[in-house]
């Protein structure tokens, strides 16, 4: 029984992380912790919970948790594990962090998109980027795992196979991606509130998001040099689900003749079956088929599929996920299974709930 | 391993007994029945069981899917069982009926108000009404169970302790519901467009609707005596759940002291406390706390609580659940496991999605 | 033309407020009141108003706008007004009061709901409840209206002709209302998060909800006697509306033919007609017709409707209406339609939004 | 007074124009048409037209509607104006077609997209594209209108400065769109269910949207150059709304030294109030600020803005819009204000509605 302790437990991510870690037959959750809710027991904070949780809510005491469990997960805003953590703590328990902190490996570029000086630049080297189905093995013997953001997760899934593959030409990608609004947090913000987002739509951070050098830096791997992109993330009036929607211009590839032409639609898919064929979680959906929100709300699934759009020149990348299960708490739990020699998919068998 | 046959697979309510069956470990699904769907795979009609799913929809045939399963699960139009069962059918598998065949006792109550000939009432009898919390050991024994309602699920067991105990008086009951829409159905209908149903809240069959005898008729069996009663019902701009706002005059009771007087807030409590205190799936709020449906969300879960008003001499009686699951294909999943002798929780333990 | 300045025209009320005002041609608004945004352009708080107002948000200084207005609009926390009310400030402009400071004849009854003292119950008998349907005389010589609550406009409009006529006891009234979520404000709480209110419905201050005593006191004066009522609002998730179910046992009546019985479906749409048949803004639907607050959204209009259950010897009157312009602005400025001698429906020949 | 006559009354934009016309002080509906309601009460309908409209719907007879209106508004499916338009017609009423009949002026490339033949193709090069913003003076003298799709008036009006100025690169251009429901119609059809469409988004008619060569036509006069574009529609759980974001590569411009260079933030802006800087309906929004589809609905305004990305050479044009008012009712009687001589805003100042 792997003892777990979550830091942010509050959050609507750690909350998450609290309903799928209850399903899961391995896992004993022993610490719910949550600064702003301190002694108050956790099912009155998430009513869901009643008679099924029994636990208050603790302060953020990681040296203390470090004794008592073998995995912390940190669902915690910018900075604070970076505060925190320390070769003592690391050295005793696993960390899955789901903030930025440990996510980009340049800390220039973490401190001048995020406005913060980081405290253990130290431990970015050895974190590893939890995007399980490009880094699995990595993930199996580390002990702090960067849990990827939710929209760098379903961008970089939908996006992957073909810049892996070099079909499509790096400096050419546009990102276009529409979040539901648990991906804001549980914050008590009038931007936020039920009528201002009800019946609306806009985008927001253009050009600025916090989580384009996130991609960039995701991308840049895959394409074996560097990628600098546009991402637009929008807000939707839904709860849960991201969808990215990508553009990039074709490129040229080796065929089996010899000769160099633009993929055909055949290759463009058989790019993401070689990538995806295998992996659980990555569904490539029927060609023609648009991966929906609503088909993978509360699973772990990400929906892709691409369109080739032969009057352009350009390729359509589409994912589909939902924001606080593949994009937050769910790959958390993915990556806390490879950590410790689970199945992988243990606890995440969730069947996406429709309607 | 249960073998189990779905007909009407497709419909919102087949669509969650899937869901719910694909979780439940001694439950195979062998036959999705759907007639507007035949030869077409049950993945491309619900995308969110993709690659989850392989079979093709088939057409309705009872009589060959006797013999091939273990139950058969109806979630069909009125009338559609009733015209097909027979006494061969049921003695080969059991019978779990979503639809209002066989919950109504007195045919000609039946007849009038869903207003079609009833064409096999030689069953009504045996029928078990399957309000598990209520007739769990008549389940238990059933070759054919009456899956109740979803208004009636909720209606029922917010008033059942306090109308059981004869704390209030039957004749003043007034039931005011909201639902999500799922509970309409996925007919193509201009009522139940995103457009029609969005931003906009109505009540509908005020005093004709069919869920009101199904009521009466259990909430006479709990009072002994006939309830009659107004039941209305709203459609609420959401997917899921049901809350219910009963509302009765308070009973004088007989009190320990041997005088008569109306039940204090701490008898009324007691009395759910009496009925529910044990049950899994019938959770009892603290008070002070009102059942909101997001608590509930894709669970089992019936939340409840009630509220005494002085001023007024009445108490206000309130619950929440999820109609697809514990008014429909959650409670259809009990059902079954009563009858074949499985932990009655088994596949039921999910934990309410929030949010 | 009718200079108009508005405290509090930063919350949902005051935004309506700005909206309607700017399209009544014989008004012009002088000053936007607003504490928490002193300073800051209008339109950048409400940028629907971006080239529609050029005006910044000044602060409450009642006693200054008195010198420059004709209207003062207060769109302020319960108290505010109180406090600052005066005889100088009245015997200069006329004040329209969105707030409950004088809505409520007994002073006592308000200090005990509200929980807080009343500064200046000197003017409470002088204010005129500015239900104009009811109150229309009155309301035209008034210097100080009370504008009626959300609910209570609801509520009374939807009961006041059986009441009034005697049709109904009112002992057994109970008022099940649900609104939309701009009825909570514009305050930044976790309550109102887009998240929280998204996909529920829940009942709350059942019981104990501050709209109470203003509808019974209502109510008391159409039945002649005193109403002690049930009223229980929802959360509703949809931006604008208010839908109320009420219920009644009819009351018997003198018959033409000088027996008393129970009045007939025609007898009751009588009684509305008799009230509503010349009202603009009250409109009595066909038989049949239930009212849905989409209907309405972002006009004037209450619709109205009763049903007769003969079963159970109740009736059921129905009302919807958009809780932000029937239920405050555009009251409010029917009000001061009615104060400045203009046509009463003067800026308010508002076309109800569908979809 | 203009007589006015709808061909498609009862679809959204239908009941929309009714709205606006309502409100129209020089404007008089003749004629409801409906070919499903036919002899029905409008106001059974739209029950928000209730005592707002007492006319029955009659069926759809253009020679009858020309001799007895000066103006047609045809709402109506694809192919059925270019199928029953003649000279007759023409010379006796004016036509505002809201279909997509005459708005592209190759009709191959109409029969192409649309897959239907154009039944009066001799009608089409008369026809004016009423984008007023763009072509104000032809519309003026116009007896046959083609009103703008919905994504198109979003689109060009969006990316219209920058193409027209030669500030981006054409052939870069990437138009993401996302329309709220009412854009689908009022059909009864299984993909646009409450449940289906709530809590969901996806990507629809991906490079195969019939809105694209409108688009592109209508860009390629501004850029004086065939421009081939990616556009790609959304379905977004709201009812009214469409947002683009569109993309594209900076493109050198000769600066005022004489030099080549890319266009600066301020020339972005520049080139956005030369053309919307006198325009009533297009609204250039302050630097920094998204536009949001909530801040105009129920408005004929479309807000627009520019980002430039000096990381990646593009820019970020935004605009968003209602799509049954300005892209659809609202510029239609923009456009039949032009053709008749009344002032363009008559009917049109509709304050956006928040929340």
């Amino acid at each position: 029984m792997v003892k777990a302790g979550i830091i942010g437990a509050t959050g609507y991510a750690g909350g998450e992380l609290v309903r799928i870690l209850l399903g899961h037959k391995d896992v004993e959750i022993k610490w719910y912790g949550s600064r702003s809710y301190i002694d108050k027991r956790y099912a009155d904070v998430y009513r869901n919970m009643f008679e099924l949780v029994e636990d208050v809510c603790r302060d953020d005491n990681l040296k203390e948790l470090a004794e008592q469990v073998d995995v912390i997960f940190t669902a915690t805003p910018q900075g604070f594990l970076a505060s925190v953590l320390d070769e003592e703590i690391l050295s005793k328990v696993k960390v899955i962090d789901l903030s930025a902190d440990y996510r980009i490996k340049d800390v220039a570029v973490y401190e001048s998109w995020y406005g913060i000086a980081h405290k253990s630049p130290q431990f970015i080297k050895e974190a590893v980027y939890g995007l399980c189905e490009v880094n699995r093995e990595q993930v199996k013997g580390a002990r702090l795992v960067a849990n990827p953001g939710c929209y760098p997760t379903c961008s970089v899934l939908s996006v992957y196979p073909l810049i892996k593959e070099g079909m499509i030409k790096p400096e050419t990608l546009i990102i276009d991606a529409k979040s539901g609004t648990s991906g804001a947090g549980r914050g008590a913000k009038t931007d936020n509130l039920y009528c201002e987002v009800n019946e609306n739509i806009k985008a927001y951070g253009v050009a600025v998001h916090r989580h384009t050098p996130e991609i960039e830096e995701q991308l840049s791997y895959a394409a074996k040099e560097t990628v600098v992109l546009n991402f637009t993330p929008h807000l939707v009036p839904m709860n849960r689900g991201i969808l990215v929607t990508a553009y990039a211009n074709l490129q040229e590839i080796l065929q089996p003749d010899g000769s160099y032409a633009l993929p055909s639609k055949e290759q463009l898919r058989s790019a993401y079956e070689k990538y995806y064929g295998k992996e659980k979680f990555v569904r490539l959906l029927p060609e023609g088929v648009c991966p929906e929100t609503k088909w993978v709300e509360g699973s772990n699934y990400v929906d892709v599929n691409v369109v080739l759009d032969a009057r352009t020149g350009r390729v359509i990348m589409l994912g589909a996920m939902d924001n606080l299960v593949k994009g937050a708490a769910g790959q958390a739990v993915q990556n806390m299974n490879l950590m410790f020699g689970l199945p992988e998919e243990e606890g995440l068998e969730l069947v996406p709930m429709f309607p």
